[in-house]
C-alpha cells in the first residue's frame, strides 16, 4: 500500500481522559449548566456561543420546529415502532426520512432564495422581490416559504419569530426582501400568501450567516425531539394498528 | 364498511387557525421567546415546563449527549451523504440508525436497571446493588452505565451532572443506587469502572420519573444536532471519500 | 501514529479494469444471463451457486416475502415519499425500518428456535418439541413461525413451500421438528396454531443452513421489492395523504 | 366528522382466507416455485409475468446491481451494525440510505435523458444526441450512465447487458440513442467515456417502458441483497471497528 497523502479534519471535538472539548469551549466547565440545548446547537453550527438575543431568537426557531402534531412523518414513526418496538432508533429514523423537500425543506428553499438574491447591487430591494416572485411563476414553482392550508391570514408562528428577532436587534434586509417577497407575490396572485414558519426561519437564519445547505438541518435538529414524544404516546395509547387496519379495509373496499 | 369503533388520541399538539397549544402551552404565548430547546424536550415528554432546576439539569443531560466526535453513527451519516447529497434527512438517519443498544442504548439500559430495582422493599439498598452486580456476572452481561475506554478513572461528564443535580435538589435514591452499583462492581472485578456520562443520565432521568423504555429517545433528541454539525462540516471538508477509499485498500491488500 | 496492526477482509467481490468477480464467480461470464436474482441472493449468503433444487425452494421462499399488501411498513414508506419525494431511497428504507422483530423477524425466530434445538442429543423430536412448547408458555411467550391472523386453519404458502422442499429433497430434521411444535402448541392451547409463512421459511432455511442469526435478511431481501412497487403506486394513485388527513381528523374528535 | 369522499386504491394483492393473488396471480399456484425473484420484482412492476427474454435481461440487470463491494452504503450498514446489532433492518436500510443521486440514481438519470429525448420527432437520433450532449456541456453537468473510474475502457457488465437484450430482441431505440451520446460525448470531450452499468440498466429499462421516475428502484430493489451479505460477514469477520478506529486516529493527528 503506498499511503496515499490524505489529511481528515474535524474541528467538532476533541477528547482526552478528563477534558472534552467542544468547538474549543470546555464540555464540563463552560457548556454543561451554563448553555441551554439550543444555544449548543447554535455553538455546533456556528463555533461560538450566540449572545443572549441571538440565543433567545434561535431557541424560539427551533421550538417552533419540535411539534407539528399528527403528521406523515409522525405516523411513519408510529407505524415503524409497530413492527419494530425492539428499535426505537429505527421509529425516529423514519420520521427523519419524511423531513424533506415538500415540508422543512421549505426552509432550505426560502434560505436559499434570500442568500442567492442580488441584494448587493443597486437594485431596489423591492425590484429584486418582483423579479423573484416573477421567477417562480413562469418556472410554475410556489415560493417557498409563503402560504399555510390552516394558518391564513397569518402565522401566528412566523409573526411571534419576527418579533423576537426585531427586538434582538436581529432584523435585516433577509426578513425585509421575506416580506417584499410575500408582498410582491400577493399583488401578482391576488390573494393572502403569509409568510409561514418555515418562511420565516429561513429569514431569520439568514440574518444569522447561517448557509442555505444546511437551513434543513434545522427542521432535522428539532423535530427528533418531536418525535420521541409521540413514541412515548404511541407507547401509552397506540394509533398505528388503527391507522393500518382502517387503510386496508379502506383499500379492500377501494 | 362496518366502522369499527376506534378511538386515537394524541395529546400533544391543537391548532386553529391562530393559535397553536402543545401539550397545553400556547406554543407562540408561553414558549417560542421564553422557553429554551431543553424545556420544549422537557415539556413535550413530561407535560409540564420544567421548574429552574429541572431546567438546568435536563439540558445539561442533552448537551452532554450532543457531541461526541468522529463515531461509527457520524461516519454513517457523512457516508451517507456522499451517496445522496440531495437528501440531508437521509444522512442524518442513518446516523440515527447507529444510536442502538451498544451506545445510547446504556442508558435505556441504566434506567431500567434503577427503575426495576426493588427500593421499595425493606432491603438495604447495598444489598440491592450487590445482586443486581451478582445478576449481571451470573449472565455474562455487563452493567449498563459504566466503564469508559478512555475517560478514568471518572468520566467528568458524568461527576459534573451529579454535582449539576445535587445543587438542584435532583439528587436521590436513583443516584445513590447508580454509585452503590459502581461501588459493589469495583469491588466484585477488582478494578475502576466509573459511571459514564449514559449511566449518570439513565439515572437522573430516572429521578425525574421519565419512564426507561423512552430513555434511549434522550440521546435520540440530543444526537441529531450534532449529526448536523458534522454534515455541515462534511460539506466543508469532506472526510468520506478518504474513508472509503482507505477501507477499500485495506480490504484489497488484506 | 503507529500503525496498529489491523486487517480487514472482505471475501464478497473483486474487481479489476475489465473483470468483476463475486464469491469467486465471474459477474459477467457466469452469473449475468445464466443465474436468476434468487440464485443470486443465494451465491452471496453461501458462496455457491445454488442446485437446481434449492434454487426453486428458494427463489419460492424469498417469491413469498415480497408482497403483503397494505402494511405498516408499506404506509410508513408511503407517507414518507409525501414528504420526501426527492429521495426515493429514503422511501425504501422507511419500509425496511418496519421489518423488525413483530413481523419478519419471525423468521429469524424460528430459525433460532429450530437451530438451537437440542436435535442431536438421544431426545425424541416429539419430546424436544413439547419441551420448546412448555418453555414458551412458562415464558408467556408466543412461538415464532405459529398462527396467522387470517390464513386459517393453515397458511397456503407455508403449504406450498413444505411441497416445493419435498419435492426437491430439501426437507428433513428441521421441518419434521417444526411441524411437531405446530402440533404440541396445539394440543396444549387448544386451538389451531398452523405454521405460517415465516415459520415455514425459518425451517427451510435452516435445512439450508443459513445461520438463524441472518434470516430476518431473508425479508429484507426480498421486500425492498415491494416496497419499490408500492412506491410506483404511490406516484400514480397516492393514498398517503389520505390516510394523514384521515388520522388528523380521527385525533381531532377523540 | 363530515366523512369526505376519499377513494383509496392499491392493485398490488388481495388476500382471502385461503388464498392471495399479487397482481391478479395466484401466489401459491401460479408464483412459487414457478418464477424466481427476478420475475417477480417485474411482475410486481409491470403488472404482467416476463416472457422468457424479458426475464433473462430484467434478471441480469438486477443480477448486475447486487453486489459493489466496498462501497459508502455497505461501510454505512456494517457501522451501523457495530452500534445496533438488535436491529439488522436498521443496518439494512442505513446502507439504503446512501443509494442516492451519486450512485445508482444515475440509472434514473440516463433513463430520464432517453425517455424525454424527441425521439418522436423527424431529428436523426444523431442530432438528438449530439444536442443532449451539448445541453449537459453547457449546463456544466456530467451525463448520467457514462464513464467509469475503474472499468475502462469499457464496463463489461454493460457490453453483456446489451448483449444479452440484443439476444432476446430487446434492444431498440433507446439502447440506439445511449451508444450515440456515449459516442457524441467521447467526441465532444475527447476522451474515452464508456457507458457504465447503470447506463445500461437506464437504458435497457427504458426500452421495458419502465417509467424513468421508479428506475431508481432497480438498484434499490437488487442492492439490499449485497446489503445483507455484507452484514452476514460483518458478523463473521468485522470491520467496522478497524474503520472507526482509523478515522479517529486520522482526525486526531490531522
Amino acid at each position: 500500500m503506498t499511503d496515499s497523502p490524505r489529511s481528515m479534519h474535524s474541528h467538532l471535538s476533541r477528547s482526552s481522559r478528563d477534558r472534552i472539548s467542544i468547538r474549543g469551549a470546555d464540555l464540563t466547565d463552560d457548556l454543561m449548566g451554563k448553555v441551554n440545548l439550543g444555544d449548543m446547537a447554535f455553538l455546533e453550527l456556528m463555533g461560538r456561543i450566540p449572545d443572549e438575543g441571538e440565543s433567545r431568537v434561535f431557541n424560539a426557531m427551533l421550538v417552533a420546529l419540535v411539534e407539528h402534531g399528527i403528521t406523515p412523518s409522525t405516523l411513519a414513526a408510529r407505524l415503524t415502532y409497530l413492527g419494530a418496538p425492539e428499535a426505537l432508533q429505527g421509529a425516529v429514523a423514519a420520521g427523519v426520512l419524511g423531513l424533506g423537500s415538500v415540508f422543512v425543506g421549505t426552509i432550505e428553499g426560502a434560505a436559499r432564495m434570500l442568500q442567492e438574491a442580488p441584494l448587493d447591487t443597486a437594485a431596489h430591494a423591492r425590484d429584486v422581490a418582483a423579479s423573484i416572485v416573477a421567477r417562480h411563476r413562469e418556472e410554475g414553482k410556489s415560493i417557498p416559504g409563503l402560504g399555510h392550508p390552516i394558518h391564513t391570514p397569518v402565522d401566528p408562528r412566523a409573526t411571534r419569530l419576527f418579533t423576537l428577532a426585531q427586538e434582538a436587534g436581529l432584523s435585516g434586509r433577509y426578513v425585509d426582501l421575506m416580506h417584499l417577497i410575500a408582498e410582491e407575490a400577493e399583488r401578482a396572485l391576488g390573494r393572502r400568501l403569509p409568510i409561514n414558519v418555515t418562511g420565516a426561519v429561513g429569514a431569520l437564519a439568514s440574518e444569522m450567516r447561517i448557509p442555505w445547505r444546511i437551513c434543513r438541518g434545522l427542521g432535522l435538529m428539532a423535530r427528533p425531539i418531536g418525535l420521541v414524544a409521540h413514541l412515548l404516546e404511541e407507547m401509552q395509547e397506540p394509533m398505528a394498528r388503527h391507522v393500518w387496519e382502517w387503510a386496508e379495509e379502506q383499500v379492500e373496499e377501494g
